[in-house]
């Protein structure tokens, strides 16, 4: 009787996942991972010169990814299927064997494979591994602390409405706004609205080869990477305050 | 030419810090960690089986931990000279070789590194290795997703005033409250009012062997661990409610 691993993979770079998935991942017979249709696959190129010769791999490919809205219910009927199959297929292959499930991030921390954890518990062994999360790799790219003393820190989704954005914007000292691709115009409003604009970054792929770091009011509003985090240092309690 | 490393721990376990802070911390000849006096040190006890036995050891004792209000003048004044002359003593040792510096947690994260850093800057080559933050490793205890879908997540220090956590408690969908200890009392309270008590779990030494995981609103008001964080999970889109 083998378990469902769910690895996770930190902010992109090999190096700096943990030691436990590191072992885990290079161990691994049975290989798991999600990818969009046709793609390599993130996660599973974040990996590539860590594996057996002898893996066998299972590529869970997203039915759809933007050509539906989340909200419609096409989309949700559709993603309720193939999260049903996957937890299926891997509560099967775990009769025999364990199966190691890529993830990237922190798997608990808005991570995709919570929708096969609700699904896989009580079922079969689970097991899942901590991993930076992509905003700290964001973070360490801009080479400065992000949260000092008694800072409050909030994380947003670029999809929340501009108002509610606003808001959370200017009530907190440090912020990291998430999920922003084509909503970042709305974001930018946003902290603009809140007096935030101008102390806001945008870092894309951080911790990667190709990490980019812009201050967000410089960047041109059809620049609207996927994989960028958006962040606000806090303005807490500072050594320098200390002299 | 030596620089100065800061490797960061993460929450504790040592197999969870990242493949690259676990290689620097074991070819270091130069190590420096912070404790307070008289202790061994937590950062020192995470790597106690993966140090050189040629290792040279500065530990950077805290000259005052809770005699003193951390709002004195006496406290402020103390602080200073101590990360002014460990800041001065970690430069004159990179002019030779490396120095590297223990953090527990993510260095940039209320980290206390952070006050070294901005004192070492422009005199010294300083390198960063993220980690995984101490509330990760928390929340991966308690074995669920924490946050999901569109859910704000907002990180309060205990030390903030019992309103503002109030209010700060009834805005977000998940919480972390860290800095706790002797603050728990009025961290409840401010859960309370703000109607999250009952979802709210104290984690001690997340991830560690003696990891303690408890239902707030059932722990003893006596009983304030020091290194314990207060979580209370995001309630977003969910997969139950897909079915």
């Amino acid at each position: 009787m083998g378990k469902v691993i769910c690895a996770g993979l930190g902010p992109g770079d090999p190096e700096l996942m943990s030691v436990k998935s590191d072992r885990v991942i290079r161990e691994a017979r049975h290989l798991a991972f999600f990818r969009k249709k046709g793609r390599a696959g993130q996660a599973r190129n974040i990996v590539k010169d860590m594996l057996r010769e002898d893996v066998i791999e299972y590529p869970m490919e997203y039915p759809v990814t933007t050509e539906l809205h989340f909200g419609s219910e096409e989309y949700r009927a559709l993603m309720v299927d193939f999260y049903a199959e996957w937890a299926a297929t891997l509560e099967a292959l775990a009769q025999d064997h364990d199966v190691v499930v890529l993830c990237e991030g922190d798997p608990f921390f808005y991570g995709s494979f919570m929708h096969l954890h609700t699904r896989l518990q009580g079922k079969v062994a689970v097991e899942v591994l901590p991993a930076i999360p992509g905003m700290v790799g964001c973070w360490n790219a801009l080479d400065t602390p992000f949260t000092w003393g008694d800072d409050v820190m909030t994380v947003l989704m670029g999809t929340l409405p501009e108002e509610d954005l606003a808001q959370h914007m200017a009530r907190a000292d440090a912020l990291v706004i998430m999920k922003t691709g084509r909503n970042l115009p709305r974001v930018k409003r946003a902290l603009a609205t809140a007096g935030r604009l101008n102390d806001a970054w945008l870092v894309e792929k951080g911790s990667m080869p190709d990490q980019r770091v812009a201050r967000l009011a410089e960047t041109d509003d059809a620049d609207c990477p996927y994989f960028a985090i958006v962040l606000v240092h806090g303005q807490g309690r500072r050594p320098e305050a200390e002299e």
